[in-house]
């Protein structure tokens, strides 16, 4: 099954999507955020008759507009920790985005100049979490995963890399692409791609992750509880603009698409104002 | 003006407090991170009249139980940065804690066995956000700021630095005492101390912060908007556990006191199970 949020002229929505051109309105539930809150998100989703709406045109919110907490991993593609001469880490690295920095999946990222110096992309796989989670084994994680999308993980790096903590350059507001879908029903192991322009700069197979998403729900909630509609992205591979020589970064007018295979794909132009 | 949110028989409740051994419900809203939420939160907050509250034996939760955002800031204490050798920094050091790690000012917090290693105190200065701010200069930002608390930035120093990123060490659930005022009308200057078991740890004056809150409200509003109820904890002084030679941490059955004077004081006692 295929969720998303649109925006209407009277607000948002949630949606079942039934085929690429028609989605149906999950009455009752302004969006994906407010419909996990429920504990039958899934029966009320499927089972929704609300009104039909036509695809053409649609405009699409973050899937996801208002997590309670979004959880970033850095440093978690295997081949990429490798071929860049590491060992393979022993705990995640976790930090955090706040809910302002998503957009829709096809909205215009506007930068303002002050923070426009060096833009970048990553490629990450989103993990939606449909059910409390607190001290969850990796076995049973499944269990609370409501389903999977695609976010770029958009990064100021010179604020990022302004002091040892990453938050401040993961975080500026309505930069990372998200959606355009949730699927309930995703396996590991299918292609991840970024495109500057439409040339590949970065790709990988998302069974390359160090620590998978049941592997990061079990770790994360046994830090803190994991609630519905939380997100946990699970980090980027190798192919970022910032360690490519030279180093390549997102210039205003510049479209970034980042793709998962039986997924979809997020497409965001730049805009620096 | 005090106002605090209190645990009842029905849930919580936002009150004003009237004096030491009174306050006053502040009807329709259930705690002030709701409160807050309302533009005219002040003038609702001065003028409620709701039922009086005996506050012997009051049961305090987190003072704001649910902020949008909680952006930490690190290394900001002057003195104890130059007494270390090292240079003032250009610029903060922000990262996150979720709201999941908050408790009441005066509750116990449970720590789990495998993560009760190292567990440290961090006596902070808390600042309200009261207005959506975005791109606020430093000039204007007391407009936009609601008021003050104290909170024990509560860390489990392996978490810490299992990973180049502090944020998992940081955002364990419920440890974090936070409280038991928001205080709207503080001026910086004032003693700062963390105590454990009653022994002074820490001392500084809140006024020896390199970034004040007005100028972190600029620079985080740079960033991203801080809404109503979002909070901005401040950084800690020299004389935590793990700097100290022997190393000192908390153990199952101490107490921590975080005090700045003129705002209250959060007290804590430790159970590792």
């Amino acid at each position: 099954m295929r969720l998303a949020t649109l925006r209407t002229s009277t607000g948002t929505a949630a949606v079942r999507i039934d085929d690429p051109a028609t989605a149906t309105i999950i009455d009752g539930f302004a969006d994906l955020s407010v419909l996990l809150t429920d504990p039958d998100w899934e029966t009320l989703a499927r089972d929704a008759a609300g009104a039909t709406v036509d695809l053409a045109g649609a405009d699409y919110a973050p899937v996801l507009p208002n997590p309670g907490k979004i959880v970033c991993v850095g440093l978690n593609y295997a081949t990429h920790i490798t071929e860049m001469g590491r060992d393979l880490p022993h705990y995640p690295t976790l930090f955090a985005k706040f809910a302002e920095a998503l957009t829709g999946p096809y909205d215009d990222v506007v930068v303002p100049g002050y923070a426009a110096a060096e833009l970048d992309w990553e490629a990450e796989l989103a993990v939606i979490v449909g059910a409390r989670a607190y001290q969850v084994a990796e076995a049973d994680a499944d269990a609370y995963i409501a389903g999977y999308s695609v976010i770029n993980d958009y990064t100021m790096r010179d604020y990022q890399y302004r002091t040892l903590q990453w938050d401040q350059g993961k975080t500026f507001e309505k930069t990372s692409g998200f959606g355009p879908h949730l699927v309930t029903n995703y396996t590991l192991g299918t292609r991840i791609e970024a495109r500057l322009e439409g040339e590949v700069m970065q790709s990988a197979s998302t069974d390359d992750l160090v620590f998978g998403p049941a592997k990061l729900v079990e770790y994360i909630s046994h830090i803190v509880t994991l609630q519905p509609g939380d997100v946990i992205i699970t980090g980027t591979t190798g192919g970022v603009g910032h360690a490519r020589k030279p180093a390549r970064y997102i210039q205003s007018g510049e479209t970034v698409e980042v793709t998962i295979d039986g997924i979809g794909s997020v497409k965001n132009k730049t805009i620096v104002k």
